[in-house]
């Protein structure tokens, strides 16, 4: 170990809406050393993910949440540094649940191996890892994309939406993408060669995404919620099928937006368009998880997933790239490097 | 034929909110030939249904409107009186979608031919027609209950949800039934055999509904909308699946409800609950009708399947009994006697 001093930022305290800097607190503890069965993995990179605001408040969702004075959850890949395991061994990389963290002490039945032949090691955290299955069995399994459909994804050029529409063009479907301004869009449409990408902050936004669907949308990848789905719901086709996958643009809502109460007309809109609205995390799908592997490692050695990363420096700087997410400021993967390669 | 006049009833005025008797017209036409391969059925029974009332609205539905002077719509019995159809013959009964008139020339390939060894014939409107097909394609195929799990569904002495939570008990599943006063309920409880029924007019229903639900809400078969839907939803478990076939609580409104929005809450708990909703109609389903058929005839049989019918005598007071239903007054399936057996 380079060190014996383990750098963590903890949840100090609750947030009451949007999430602030002085929700998180770095301390230092002494690095643990492994437990029977465990091995001690040294950071090297932290994902960042909109699910972790979720985790911030004391509310009922798909995990406990984190509580106050605990180290912030988070998927890492890191170096392991000392095992108790006998599939590890110093020097191998893996891939866990190490959180906000510079050592983390897991069980090594929790962890994956992480091969370098692979490619950049922090692919395992974006496009070969939960970024990836997220976006592959949510829009395989719930949206089924058929050739010459068309499907739109919001927050097109973050860590799963760029790759929905991707692996929708590789399935032969059209993509469009929604973004927040003009230089994501250009990148989503010229770099990640959707067929369209919409900038869901001009004023004719709407009529945009009308224009760029001329058949209806097929598969709506829901990511944001808020207005961008209320623009989405009367260009849907019947039978059209929605996963729901995140909803940021409501994260810090402290209640509900003004009336009037729309619900109604959503129900509506599911029963007389015979809609599918389903909602799913990557965790539901660990049984797809060799299907997808095998097939985005190949895509991207052929070129045909592309993906960017928006990476901030230090683990002292992770609470302001998280604020930062949320408030739709990242352009790609979100990933703090929080310690060298090896 | 016992005349040659055919009373019919179209539609005389789009209704504004909730239709009203002005709406609807009795004119009288003289009865129809059969033209090639067309069929001149007598009509018996005509079945009343919630959809009808979208179809009288000009709006996009999964259906076309009513023009303005057609006959309204509707599934029918009757009895076969000319034929120009080699399959059907004078005297045979059949099942189609004669509308709300004394005789109908409909295309042969469109009719079902009823036995009279299945029962009243009122049943190919009712358990073994569209209402069981709906019930049985939407539970089963979206609802999915397993042994054990918890069914809830609205409108519980009706057509459609009568019959839901009986195939639910028969498929090993709880049913917890919601209906309009204690008559309706009492009738749910002790004469369908539902586990438990909850009037959804009692002061206490969203604390009666917890309480009948002990462990969760596995299922929820929609068929109504608005508060009850709202009541539901913070009791749906993980991985609930909502088949959404009704909403009848809010076919009457001209402009959403007033705040604040809900449609957030209800995405969210979408995400988290990992919740699947799907809308649907038994015409999606004619896949499945055979398999439907057979299930349904020997259920009925073998006194597993019960149903009450709300019979309303002639076809002149079809108006005034799709109003009734429209505002939650009827007690079963409602159909309307428009001529005799045979």
């Amino acid at each position: 170990m380079s060190n014996s001093i383990n750098r963590r930022i903890i949840l100090a305290s609750r947030p009451n809406g949007a999430p602030v800097a002085e929700n998180f607190r770095l301390v230092t503890e002494p690095v643990p050393g492994p437990g029977e069965g465990q091995v001690v993995l040294r950071t090297i990179w932290l994902s960042l993910a909109p699910y972790m605001f979720w985790r911030m408040r004391d509310e009922k969702s798909y995990a406990a949440p984190v509580a106050v004075g605990d180290v912030m959850v988070g998927a890492t890949v890191g170096e392991v540094v000392a095992s108790r395991h006998a599939d590890f061994a110093p020097g191998d990389l893996a891939l866990g649940g190490g959180g906000w963290q510079e050592f983390a002490a897991l069980d090594g039945a929790s962890l994956r191996k992480v091969d370098p032949a692979w490619g950049p090691t922090s692919l395992s955290l974006n496009v070969l890892g939960g970024n990836g299955l997220t976006a592959y069995a949510g829009l395989l399994d719930i949206g089924k994309p058929k050739p010459g459909e068309t499907v739109v994804v919001a927050a097109a050029s973050g860590g799963v939406g760029s790759l929905v529409g991707q692996i929708a063009r590789i399935k032969g479907a059209r993509a469009i993408g929604i973004a927040g301004g003009a230089e994501k869009c250009a990148f989503v449409r010229d770099e990640l060669g959707f067929d369209a990408c919409l900038d869901h902050r001009s004023p004719s936004f709407a009529a945009d995404l009308a224009a760029a669907c001329p058949n209806g949308i097929d598969v709506y990848f829901e990511n944001v919620g808020g207005a961008v789905w209320e623009a989405v719901l009367p260009l849907l086709n019947d039978f059209a099928r929605i996963p729901v996958c995140g909803l940021i643009a409501q994260y810090a809502a402290t209640e509900a937006p003004p009336g009037p109460n729309r619900v109604p007309e959503v129900m509506r809109a599911i029963l007389t368009k015979r809609l599918t609205l389903r909602g799913f995390i990557s965790s539901d799908y660990a049984a797809m998880y060799d299907a997808f592997f095998a097939n985005a490692l190949a895509w991207v050695r052929d070129g045909k997933l592309r993906y960017r990363e928006d990476i901030t420096e230090g683990l002292e700087n992770a609470p302001q790239a998280l604020l930062s997410m949320l408030s739709g400021k990242n352009f790609g993967k979100v990933l703090v490097r929080v310690g060298p390669e090896s």
